[in-house]
């Protein structure tokens, strides 16, 4: 990663990932070793594949949630450390069954598994993690955590197949657009975060909090990676720019701009995204639309008020160099697109 | 199904699976109740597809399975139900999943999901009924039920991958095939049919023999699908004649016929099943190289000694209408291809 705490033009400490990192390492380290442990098959193809996507360089954010949140709320076992190898080989599996839906060629700038294995072998890799992480759940022995990430489980899928009926649909509103994300990318930080309370047997209210600021991260966190994938580098976002685009994926700042827009940049949405009649020059004049509409501003701007909630879910905690980290993490995860 | 007795050429009772259907009756139809309302959803494609498949005419002998063990075992609550339905939504998540894996354009005689809705949104839904799968085992409180399913969740997804790699390869031995197929296709039997021992509270020795009966018949029941494609009617089998030569698949028909062939012979099934290079005849000549070997006959005669197993491994358990039922059961896969 080598984010470095940084002084912005203003003066200001910038927010940084580097705490949490920190905090979290020596658990990570046993949960890399879990990883690598439970990836293994007597099949080769399984850990193959699985090792190509384990090492691509992901930030791990989701497990350094469970390992914090457990932390934070005091716990001092080793069941975090399951169920967080358990949320990133959830998290795994979704993004093998995600190249193979979306047809992706890139994952975090590397070649998709599909594209060196084929789409079978990545539904089915996928199919294993996921059956490893129900296993590593059982381990723990706790029915709670497994309700949690099994409707997460559903969620995530559900959420998937929702975008599938909402994509290449410009006309999309902002609250649809955020149903998917909550459901496909922010029921996974919030069942992350929240069976750390679960595992540190903590009483409901502090569950609830720690779901809520997952939840909430989540969704911040997914509409910058939307602002990103117009305004960003690809070096910095480990996919390519544009790569929703051309997709004809119907993002945040894509709703923002077609709404705010006039009937000829309506007609260049609907070209672009809905009929897939795309030209070179025509992702430059997306983002000219999108600056014109203040469409990416904008965003990020939704995405500090969702930051704001997380943070303040976390209030009732005491204060501890866990909380402070996890609150950092929001600022990171926002200031991301600056 | 319509499967009645009847009395072969000899005079003897045929072999029906009526017995066991009119038992697990009134539990199946709660079954089948829950099935429908669990793959209820608010995003419409979801109870779309599942509905396709759950009413596409499967034999449901997966839960019949748990629902006639549990209730051998003298289980008298209602938990089997729901672990009965997580078996048939495993079941179907593995068939959603398989069909985008083998590119299948016919599932039991109708058009594959794929087809209709595409790769994408069966990859997604076969996600969501295993996420659903996995809730309704929470329901049931047994985590020792959740560990036997969950690690047939992985055991399957391993067997579906060792298939890819040993997948096109003429010279696959009878014992690889069988490791594919013990998996593939048995593993979900016998945790089907211990997780009925486990809610019922059983010692583990019935819980193991119903796990041995289980996979035997499993097993038996996979030999015997394999034969029927080279021997059956489209009818009978609810997918069409010749699908796995066709789609190149190693069975066992093709090992036993291939080690016992000429060269000239092998030059053939490489022809057809390595390169892919297939004429209107092939299946002809393939059926009739299967007749010289008695590679049909031989296949059945494998499957036979997989029942003999699953039946012996029943013994412990008293006389009652259940477990007659689970014997004849065994006795009708195997029939089946005659």
């Amino acid at each position: 990663m080598g984010v470095v705490i940084q002084l912005d033009s203003a003066g200001k400490k910038r927010a940084s990932i580097e705490p949490l990192v920190k905090l979290v390492q020596p658990d990570m380290e046993r949960v890399n070793e879990a990883i690598l442990a439970r990836a293994q098959s007597h099949v080769e193809l399984i850990p193959e594949i699985a090792n190509h996507l384990i090492n691509s360089g992901g930030k791990r954010i989701r497990p350094m949630l469970t390992l914090a949140a457990a932390r934070m709320c005091g716990y001092r076992g080793d069941h975090h450390l399951k169920l967080a190898t358990a949320v990133e080989f959830m998290h795994t599996a979704t993004l093998l069954h995600d190249d193979v839906v979306d047809e992706s060629d890139l994952r975090r700038g590397k070649q998709a598994a599909r594209i060196i294995w084929g789409n079978q072998a990545s539904v089915l890799v996928g199919d294993y993690l996921l059956g490893q992480a129900f296993k590593m759940m059982v381990e723990t022995g706790s029915l709670e955590a497994l309700r949690i990430l099994s409707h997460a489980a559903c969620v995530i899928a559900e959420g998937e197949v929702l975008q599938l009926s909402v994509s290449q649909d410009t006309s999309t509103t902002e609250d649809a657009y955020l149903q998917v994300i909550v459901a496909k990318t922010a029921a996974l930080f919030s069942a992350a975060a929240e069976v750390g309370a679960v595992v540190a047997s903590r009483p409901r209210e502090e569950q609830a909090a720690l779901e809520s600021y997952g939840r909430n991260l989540g969704i911040a966190f997914q509409l910058i990676d939307d602002a990103l994938d117009y305004s960003g580098s690809t070096e910095k976002l480990g996919k390519g720019v544009g790569d929703d685009f051309r997709e004809r994926k119907i993002t945040l700042p894509v709703v923002l701009s077609y709404r705010r827009g006039s009937k000829e940049e309506r007609s260049f949405w609907k070209r672009t995204l809905e009929d897939g009649n795309q030209t070179d020059d025509d992702l430059g004049y997306a983002k000219k639309l999108m600056e014109r509409h203040g469409a990416i501003a904008d965003t990020i701007d939704r995405a500090n008020h969702y930051g704001d909630i997380a943070r303040d879910a976390l209030a009732i905690f005491p204060d501890s160099p866990w909380k402070e980290s996890l609150l950092e993490a929001v600022d990171f995860c926002v200031a991301r697109a600056h």
